[in-house]
Order: structure tokens, then sequence, then C-alpha cells
């Protein structure tokens, strides 16, 4: 855990300075509209560690992966969304003398993350000049980013800023495979109004399509005195005087487009032309407030206030601060990274995290064509999840553990052929959508081709135990990828079966024409009632406390460990993947995330309370939690079991993650999709919030540290605001029609 | 299958000069003699495809390996044998016309291995002369290398030969994970009588030593024109004149000396000096005899012979040739690489196969000392077990799954984490040595450091099942590698069982010295005790042609697979590993090799004939063969359940894997461990041979193709030749004291 950034209900701000921090430091004040993103590095030359890292969504490149040895069905590649072109790299001098905060005698240095607004601010002084230099990446026009700088004389006297302003195509991924250059340059000018250059990806031997990025930057204020272009760089220098007082501004637009919106290289380039005339008649004021008006909006709906723990009310902002900043359903083709655009690890492609985490937070803070958009997403990839079904020699479609375009494009075979239980949570995600926002429609149209051919995958996957007379699982990784190879996963069976029964159930109702594609044959549908029917689930009876009692066994075997709770561990072995060979983490007991306890989490209404209580006290004190996407399912389940600071302790792992660094890891980037969880565990959680028949259900508590906490909620056309403080909840209708809920067991009118 | 060489008893003889057969007729053509070896490549230059390879025992680098993820604990590197200096590169011309048999109108061509001298000759006629080349890695002198031409014109024209030969250091591996030269050039020189270059291999960051190698050529015959070098090639050119009639030779000689026999550079090369100086004193008849004098010696040890069966007795020949080629035990730093010097597959590395396929071999047809200095390369490397199992965070000794140095040196988890039934294995060779050899002073001295720190490992790699009350090993993979991270894999649970007995009997007897350097307390051997009084050992009753039998469970849950028959299964699918993903694979019940068969062929004598035949029936039609090590096995076993037919077809499999390219795969080299194993067919199989308590056992029968075989045994300072017709065996004392073996269960006396 290290803390580096001071706790404020709006603002994630720092004064440190210190080169160790660099990276933490540039993950956390990362900027994204959706579109694109940046990590919060300085524009200006930084001779320090750092990692500088700008993405585009969609643009990716399959990295060649090489081992000695190779399995028979690995991809070839691994998709990675590169770090694309620097449009905010600069050279500034100040009187000649380079500004570089890793060498200069720096003063009041502050860097500070605008929550509200999405902007982030850095002030400094160097060389008797105070530099303020805000920046957006704008919420309201995807394609432009804005730095705005403002100079400041502290010394009395006049200072002259020399400016080079570039645009630097000559970026590499600190995790390319061959230390490979991804990137060419097609074209690149300097003109009267600035300078673009334009860039593809180099050609690939694997049918990715190539993409090309063109940024062009044009500015305000200052004076033009040079222009120049290299190989792989376009340069503009400006100089700005800086007076004895008062402040002189200067400032950078970048219009950034991609082959993914136009169809030639002329029409990226030109497309970007016209967007940077349109940008360039508006004054900053304008730009900066479009954007922040965007930001409004969505806190309107989204925002949640928690008074009494300014650390817990700033977790929750920041969480869901970067995950709108990630994504925001503009564009269906996009998907959600677990890493966004703060970093290369995951290669920002996109894994289950989307369903399982994401969906379920979107669902409740933003319009639903969000979710729909995440559900098109993976229709339109239905081609893929196909392809890799039949990689496998099986039926249906698999959607993939990795991806950009629906094929898998990870290469572990314990991850990508075993870690299979991913498919189901796509079916979960349009059951998901489906019972939150009472809308079929996508459930019997497109989404039926997703559903049931997830189903038919199920239904080729399983086999029949002779032996046991009952249908089978083997071969798998569970969400608990601390084993590997498993037979008999209870979440993945469970969730096998949930998958058949969810299809059998709704089949009668969906589309004509969607049945008609599909084909579906009675003995088809026979065998998959037989398979719900005779489905193994394995179960035992353990002791707990000295008491006997009754859990569903995390998978075959399991039980024969030596099961050693996760408080007798030497605190020095952990966490334990940084300490322990491989091997000897699959074979401890020691869970890393929740498994068994996660069909619990989908389903809270499927397993009794002795179930969900007996589960949570037998397998979390074998959890080290070392997945970022634990402690929220298990706040989740500690809350509706009352154990109220197993619920708090792990909400507070969850909602500052990477606020406090505790996984070691933020300097690689954020934990996007993880984050989600936070709200998930004070909605769903603390405040027990769950859709049944159509009707929202809430059961809040408030955790002792709080004094109070309120969040807005959308519901089927409804905006509803709940509080909760110590005696009583509030539940107030802000907008849409009015509704009944029910509020701790009873119903409750709004209007 | 593919059969490219003629069936020949003493000769492996091709006509084929179809480029498509070039990489198998290389491999095939292999020659070796320990210190190094080489492909069968053409000396000329060759414009088809080709696989130029020649490698030095012992010299190795650890080639760099990098995937996307990385799991704690995987090593950084895999070891290699690299491809050295090309010693026997020449462009020839005739008349000015290069020779490049790719292109040239070539006649009479043949390339024949002559196993019973250790020579390859090719002969072939081009541009009107007959060229006929004899090539030899002496197995009298280690560095000595031998090109011995002899030219005749075919037209009744003379002809002027103009040969340049080289030796080339400019080689890569065709497996270099990043496409990387391993080699610099430290000098090179031409000189009066020939040229030579010193090489070495470039540096690495793993601390593995850099090796020198210098090869240094003279000529006998022609005249010298004209001497080169450059960068990475020395050259020599003469011409030859070949007259009207009668024929001309021309000879090369090159020696090898590498930094692992002398402590500089300089030392190096004059070492190379001066043996090219003693060798060049003699004629190429004294050079031709010496060495193949010493294939003589080895054969009147070893041959077998098969009448009325020439492909069966090709292929023992073959094999045993192949065998002696790459290790004939002068060396103990040096191990049998599963594809000696042939090719870069498995990267000339020491696996299990040297314990458990050849000194089985060895111990029959070699002095004891050759077996003695395997056993000497795992002691020297203690070291480096105990890091492996330091690295696991367990006590005592884990043996690698490929090395050279003792450290683990392959990076894919399931094996060299898990596939851990490779120690009983190195515990299994000192058993193996002590009871065929009757020679304890092996277990009793140095060997028990070995046996001892083995039986550590497994004491604290089981663990306490308080469920089933019983001892287990979770997490392996066994010798049936299309099962990974299994749970009590019946063979591995079963060898760490005997290890620890095994070492708890014989633990009074060690030496005080070795007892005391192990410091192994009281209780650490009753805790073996206890290990070994309850370890688990999965069995059931099963279905075998209607009648219910027992047998032991390959590991936990396997017979909850489907277990449909290799059979039933479509022939298009095979093999399954080029034709199903990885997963498929793992949760389909075939098995690559024999798992719970494999200790019965350890240990024929801890089974009863009940359990061997129930076994052998339940899985070997689940048994795919896939590994080149599984024939073997099943041949010894179905020759003792008197399963004739089976027993020949496996030994077929096995005895002729590469002369007939069953797997599809001679291209990369010969199965030279895999191969050994023809050998223990007939004589552990056809012949029954047993060491009981210090006495032979023979039980032979001939199968029903054969009209007769023979062969020879070493026993305890004894060399029987042991003669098996349908009607009788004969038992000859060759050399050694009277002694009394038991034959067909009687005693014979032998004088």
């Amino acid at each position: 855990m290290k803390r580096i950034f001071e706790v404020n209900p709006w603002t994630v701000t720092s004064h440190d300075l210190n080169p160790e921090d660099k990276r933490i430091q540039e993950s956390m004040t990362s900027l994204g509209n959706e579109y694109m993103g940046m990590r919060g590095m300085f524009e200006e030359v930084y001779s320090g560690d750092t990692h500088q890292g700008i993405y585009i969504g969609g643009v990716w490149f399959p990295d060649k992966t090489r081992v000695g040895w190779w399995k028979n069905g690995y991809p070839l590649y691994f998709g990675k969304a590169i770090n694309a072109l620097n449009f905010v790299k600069a050279d500034i001098t100040v009187d000649g003398q380079q500004v570089d905060l890793a060498k200069n005698m720096v003063n009041d240095f502050e860097i500070s993350l605008d929550m509200q607004k999405g902007i982030l601010i850095r002030t400094f002084t160097v060389f008797g000049v105070k530099f303020v230099v805000t920046r957006l990446i704008s919420a309201a026009t995807k394609e432009l980013a804005d730095l705005h700088y403002s100079f400041s004389s502290v010394d009395g006297q006049t200072h002259q800023i020399t400016f080079d302003a570039s645009i630097d195509a000559d970026v590499v991924n600190e995790d390319s495979n061959y230390d490979e250059q991804f990137w060419q340059v097609l074209d690149a000018d300097n003109s009267e109004n600035g300078s673009f250059i334009a860039t593809q990806t180099i050609s690939n031997d694997f049918g990715v399509p190539q993409f090309t990025v063109v940024a062009r930057q044009a500015f305000v204020g200052g004076e033009l005195i040079h222009q120049q272009k290299n190989e792989w760089e376009v340069t503009d220098r400006y100089t700005i005087q800086v007076p004895t007082d008062g402040t002189v501004t200067f400032e950078k637009r970048v219009i950034v487009t991609t082959s993914r919106d136009y169809n030639s290289l002329i029409e990226t380039i030109e497309a970007g032309e016209h967007l940077l005339d349109d940008v360039m008649i508006h004054s900053y004021g304008d730009i900066y407030q479009a954007h922040t008006q965007e930001w409004a909006k969505r806190w309107e709906k989204a925002d949640v206030q928690i008074n009494g723990d300014d650390a817990a009310q700033q977790g929750i902002r920041f969480n869901l601060f970067q995950l709108f900043s990630t994504y925001y359903g503009n564009d269906p083709r996009l998907n959600i990274g677990p890493k966004g655009f703060t970093g290369e690890k995951y290669g920002g492609a996109t894994y289950w995290d989307t369903e399982a985490f994401a969906i379920p937070v979107y669902l409740g803070v933003a319009d639903p064509k969000v979710t729909r958009s995440l559900l098109q997403y993976r229709f339109d990839q239905l081609d893929g999840a196909f392809h890799n079904a039949k990689e496998q020699g099986l039926a249906g479609a698999l959607y993939p553990m990795v991806t950009f375009d629906g094929i898998e494009s990870h290469n572990e075979w314990e991850i990508t052929f075993e870690e299979i239980h991913r498919n189901s949570t796509i079916a979960y995600a349009i059951y998901n959508y489906t019972n939150i926002t009472g809308d079929r429609s996508w459930l019997e149209g497109d989404g039926a081709q997703v559903l049931y051919n997830i189903a038919r995958f199920w239904a080729d996957r399983v086999h029949y135990s002779a032996r046991k007379g009952q249908y089978m699982i083997h071969g798998v990784t569970g969400p608990n990828e601390y084993e590997n190879n498993v037979n008999n996963n209870f979440y993945t069976n469970w969730m096998a079966q949930w998958v058949l029964k969810y299809a059998l159930e709704n089949y009668d109702q969906i589309n004509a024409d969607e049945k008609e594609k599909l084909a579906i044959t009675t003995d088809e549908l026979a065998h998959w009632q037989d398979i719900v029917d005779k489905m193994y689930l394995p179960q035992a009876d353990v002791q707990i406390n000295g008491e006997t009692k009754h859990i569903f066994e995390a998978h075959d075997t399991f039980l024969d460990k030596e099961l050693i709770p996760v408080s007798e561990l030497d605190p020095a072995v952990r966490p334990i993947n940084q300490h322990w060979s491989w091997d000897h983490i699959l074979r401890s007991p020691y869970i890393k995330q929740s498994d068994t306890l996660h069909a619990m989490f989908y389903f809270p209404d499927a397993f009794t309370e002795e179930e969900k209580r007996n589960n949570f006290e037998f397998y979390e004190p074998l959890t080290v939690h070392e997945s970022s996407l634990s402690p929220s399912v298990h706040s989740i389940l500690a809350a509706e079991l009352k154990l109220e600071d197993k619920a708090v302790e792990m909400y507070e792992r969850a909602a500052r993650l990477d606020l406090d660094n505790y996984n070691n890891d933020t300097a690689d980037g954020l934990h996007i999709t993880a984050m989600t969880g936070s709200w998930l565990a004070i909605v769903q959680g603390f405040a027990g919030m769950r859709v049944r028949d159509g009707k929202l259900h809430l059961a809040p508590f408030l955790p002792k540290k709080w004094t109070s906490y309120a969040f807005r909620l959308v519901f089927r056309g409804h905006v509803l605001e709940v509080q909760v403080t110590k005696d009583i909840t509030t539940v107030e209708l802000i907008s849409g029609d009015p509704i009944v809920i029910d509020l701790d067991g009873s119903d409750l009118a709004l209007q």
C-alpha cells in the first residue's frame, strides 16, 4: 500500500515529484474519453523514468508471441491496443534553460485531477516562471485534446519561453515482444496553422487490419518562429514572452482522426483538418465548458456521496471517473480494456470483466443504451466466437478470453482453452440487461443468436460420465485462476447449467426469424434439458468452527487439500503470486478470487442464505484476494450476510485499490474494470439493491464509519436518489413517472 | 510412415535425391562420437532445402525465451546445444561448373551409412566425374573428423576440380527464439598446413559460461592455390586433376578443440594445432582403421542378430549405432540429448530419457563404467537440483526436466513444475545400476547424496489429506503428458513411495560420512515411513470385456472420463497432437504414453501378473503412443503377458521409428533415446531378461516372423551370447568366470 495522492472528495492531488513515484503518478492522472486516452505524463522533457502512453480506442496490433514450445491451437499473436503517436510532446525552455522536472529546481509542484470537471491541472515554478498546465481530452468533441498553459513571472523579471510543440510518431510499446516498432509514417507536413503527421500500423501476417492515425495541431497565443519535420516527427516552435507581472497564456489543440472512421488516408487527413478548423473558431472557454458540461451530466446520473469518510468518497468517485473516461457507450465497436487508456498491461483488449463488473454498473448509472452497445459488441463478434469454438472442436460459440475482434488473442492454454466460464458471463449480461431494464427485445432478437450459440457450446463441451451417471465438465480454469485444469469447477458447471436452463425457459418467446437462423432441433432441446437435469455439482460436508456444514466443493478433490487458512500464512510470502512458484500456488488451497461465491454474486436469489453463509465462511478464509476483481464480490456477499466489518474492509480495498496501490502494480496502469466493483459494493452490497420480477428492492445499511451516503440510480426510465443515514433511508424520484419500489421489505410509492 | 532408405542388415542406404526428403536423409545419416556430431548434410553447395547442423557435446547457449505473460519461477532461458561452426563446408567445381546436387544432372547417386564401421559413404557422378565421399567422426580420436574424396573420370576425359574447403562460423540455429546469432569469431588465420577459426558463444545474462570452439583443417592431396579469410570464414582452395582413368584422392582432416578441455583461448588453439600435427603423420588407412576398430569392439559386446526379418535386424542395429554415436560414457560431463547430434529439437539437453531408457540398455551392452559416468553426471549436478527444489519452496533435490548444468532450463509450467516424476527415475537408475551390476559402492557412497535428497524432496512434496487420512501428491503431470496438473497420478505416487521405501531399506548400509553429510534425523526417517505406510494410490473396479476387474486409476477422476477406445477414433484425427487443440487432448481419455504401466516396466516383479494384465488391457486400448518412448514399454509388457502380436507390433514401431518415419518428424532429427527401447523390447521383452537377487533370468520366446535371434549381454564381468530359435535357447559364455543363470525357470551353469 502506498498513498501518494491526497484524500479529497473531488480531486486527486499530489505534491510528490519523487522520480520513483512517477509511473504511479502517470497512471493515476490518466485522462480519456472512450475514443482516446493518455497517461498523465508530462508534455515536456522528463529525463527520469517515465512511461509515456497515448492509446486510441480500437487501434490495435497483433504482437507476435513466441515460445520455445507450442501447443496446438495457441493463437499466434497477442492483440494490444498500442501506444500511439505522442501528440503532447514538447521541449520547453525558459530563457534558454530546458525545463526538465527531473533535473530542475522546482517549487510548488502540484498535479491535480479534477474528477468533477474531467481535467488535469499541473502547476509548478521553475526558472522564475510559474506554469499552470490544464489538460483535457474532450468529452464533447471526441477527436480533441487540449493543453492550456498559463505562465507568470514570480521574480519580477520578464522571461522568454520557447516552446517546441511536436507530434512524435516514434513511439514503442514497452511490452513489445520483439522490441518491434509497430508504426510507420505515411505523411507529415507543416502548415501555417499547425502541423500534422499520419501514421499507420505496420503490416502483419494475421489478417488484422492496419490502422491509420492522424494527429494535427494548432495553437493559440505565442509567436510561431519555426517549423520542421523529420522522419518521425513534426514540430512547431513558438516563443512566448512572460511579462514582469500578469499572466500570459498559450494553448495547443490537437485533433486525432483514424481510419476507423474514414475510408482513405486522404479522407482521414482532411477530416482532421476540417475538425481542427471548426475547433479553432471557438474560444478556450467554449471548449472547456462543452467538456465540463458533459462531465456534469454524467455525475448528475451517477454521483455517489459518502459523508464521514473522505477516503471512501474519493475512492468511489475516482472509480466512476476512470470507468466513464474509458467507456461511455458511444461506439459499439469499442469495449473496456481492464486498464483502459492508463497502461499497456492486458493490452487494452476486451475481457469478461466487462460483462461481469462493468455492465452491472452501467445498468445503474447510465442510459441503458450504454449497456446495449456492449451487448451489440459481442453480437458483432459472433463469427469470432464460432471460430474459437471450432478451434477446440466444439459446436456453438465460445467468446474469447482476450480479444479485439472476437478471435482469441491470448496464448496461455490454461486461460484460453480452459477459462471457458467467461462464455456464461456473456449470457449472464443478456439476462442482467433484460432483468434490470425490462427490455426483452435484445434477448428475443439479435441477443438470441449469442445466447443460444453459447448454450450449444456448453451442450457439446460437457461429457457424460458413465461412472457417475451425470454430466461433467473436465479440464477448466475457473475465475479462481490459482487453480488450472480442474474437473467440475462448481462455478463453471453451475453457470453452464444456468445458461442451458435460461435458454430453455426463453426459447418459446424468441423471435421466429431468430429461431429459423438458429435451427435448434427438438432433440437438441431435449438434450439440453437432460444436461440441466443431470449436471454434476460437487458438494460435501465440512467442519467450520467445529460444526458440520454443507458446502459446494470448488472442484473435484479441492477438499483433499491441506486447508490452512490465509490467516496462518507467513505475511512475508504475501502476495503469494510474487513469492511462490506457480506449482506451489496451484496445489495450495489459496484462492485468488471468489469462485464458488461468484455464482452467488451473480444470482443472489438462487441460493439460500445458509448456502451463502456456509460457502462464504468456508472459502473466504482461504482467499488471498490477489485478483483486483475479488474484494467487491466478497463485500457484496458479506453485506448480505450482515458481516459489516468484512463488507467495509472489502469495499475499501476495492474502492481505493489504485489510490492506495494495494497490489503494488498501479505503476502499470489502473484497474479500470475492477474499480467498478466499489460501486457494486455500495449499491448491491450496502444498499442491498436487487431487481426481482421487475421490481426494485433496496435494503440499505450504513457502515459504522460513515455518517451517511447517497447515490443516484437509473432504473427503467426513472432516476432515483437514495440517501442512507443511521436512522433512515430516503428515496427520492428525481425524474420519471411514479413508481413503487420495495424498501426493506415494504412497498414504497415514489412520485 | 515413409521409408526412403533400403532395408539391409548393416547399412542404411538411399538412392533418393528428392529435395523433399533431404532433411530426413540428413537426420538418418548423422554421425557422432559423443564429443561431437553432425547431420548428414552435403559438404558442397546445396541450393535446395537443407538443415545444416554440427553440434559439440556440452557446448550450449541459453536462448532467451519470452512470452507475453510470465508465471513466477519460469526459467528465463531455454538451454540449447547449438549449431556450431560448419567445418565441412565446401564449394566444389568440375571444369568450372559448380557442384550442386539440387541443380546438376546427377547419375548413380547413393548415400550409405555403414553401421558396422561407423562411416558414411556418398557416391555420385556429375560433370563426367564420379565422386566417392567417405566421412567419419573418429571413434578413436575424439577431436577428429575426416572427409575422404576419390574422383574418377567416367567419360575418358581429364577434369579439373577446384575445391574451396572452408570452416564457416556464420551459422545459426533454426529455432533461435530471436533469430539471434549465438557465435562470435575470436581469431582466424590461414597457414601453410591449413587454416583455423576460433569462435566463442556470445555473452549472456544468465551466468552460463561462454564456450570457445576452434576448428583447424589440413589436407592430403591436391594442390593448394589460394587461402583466404573473412569475418566469419577461412578457406583453403585446392585444385585436383582427375586423369582419364584411375582414381585420384583428396582428403580433409579437421580437429575441433574447445574450452571445455583447455583453459585459455591460446591453449585451445595450440592444442588443436598439435593434435592436427599428430594426425597428419598418419595415413588415411591408419585413421580409418583406428576408427573402425573401435566400432568393432562396440559391436562385439552389443550386436543383436535377427534372422528372418531384415527390417527388424536393421532397426535394432540402427538404434544401437545412433545411441553409441551420441554417448559412450567417455566424459561424465556429457549426457544424451533426446535427438543426439541429429537436430535442434529438445536442444541437445538432458532429459529423464537417459535414466529411463538409455541406462537400462548400457547396463546390458557396455562396461558398467558407461552407466557410472551417467550416474556421476547427476551427482555433479546436485547443486542445481537443490536450487530447483528451493525455487518451488521445497526441501531436498529436484532434478530438472531439461538441463545442461542441473538448473531447469525449460519453461512450460506443466512440465518443469509438475512433471516431477522424473525425480524418481534418477533414483531408479541408482537402484537399476546396483541391482544389475551388484556394485553397491555408488549407492552407499556419492549416490546416497542423490538418492536421499530426492527422498527428502518427496517427503516435502506430498501433503496429508485430512479428509482421506492419506498422503497425496496434487498438481502433477505424469509421463503421460496428455494430462496436465492432475492429482494423485498413480505412477508419480507409486514411485515416490518406492523412493522413500528404497531409501529407508538401504539407510543403515550407506557410508558413515555420507550419513553425516545428509544429517537425516530420526524424525525424518519416521515421517518417511509414515508416508510409505499411508501413500494414497488411486484404484477402482472397471469393466473390461464384460468382466469386473480391479485396476490402478491413472489419477483421481480419470475414470470419470468418456472412455472411448482409440480404435473407435476417426483415423483422420490421428495423431491427435496434430489435429486437436490442447484442451481437447487433455480432457480426452487418450494416453500419449504408458503411465500406470510405466511403473510395471520399471518393477516387473512388484506387480502380480493379474495387475499387469488388467492394467494393460484397460490402458493400452486408450493409448495413442504419440510419445516415441511409448511403444517399447508396451512391447515389453505385452511380451510378459504373452501377447505376442502386440509385443512384435510395438517392437517394430520402436525399432523402425525413424527408419520408417512413424511420427512424421524424422526430418527434425532422430529419436536417439527412444530408439533404445527396441533393445529393451528384445532383451527384456522377447528374451524375458530380469535380474533377481543378483541372478540373471531369461525366459525367451521367438516372434513368429523371425527364424532366430541372438544378442550379447554384459553381466557382472561376463559376456554372454544368447541365441533363440524356434525350438531352443542356447546361452554361451563368451568371456568371464563360470556363472549360473536361470533359463525358463531352471538353473543353467555356464563355463
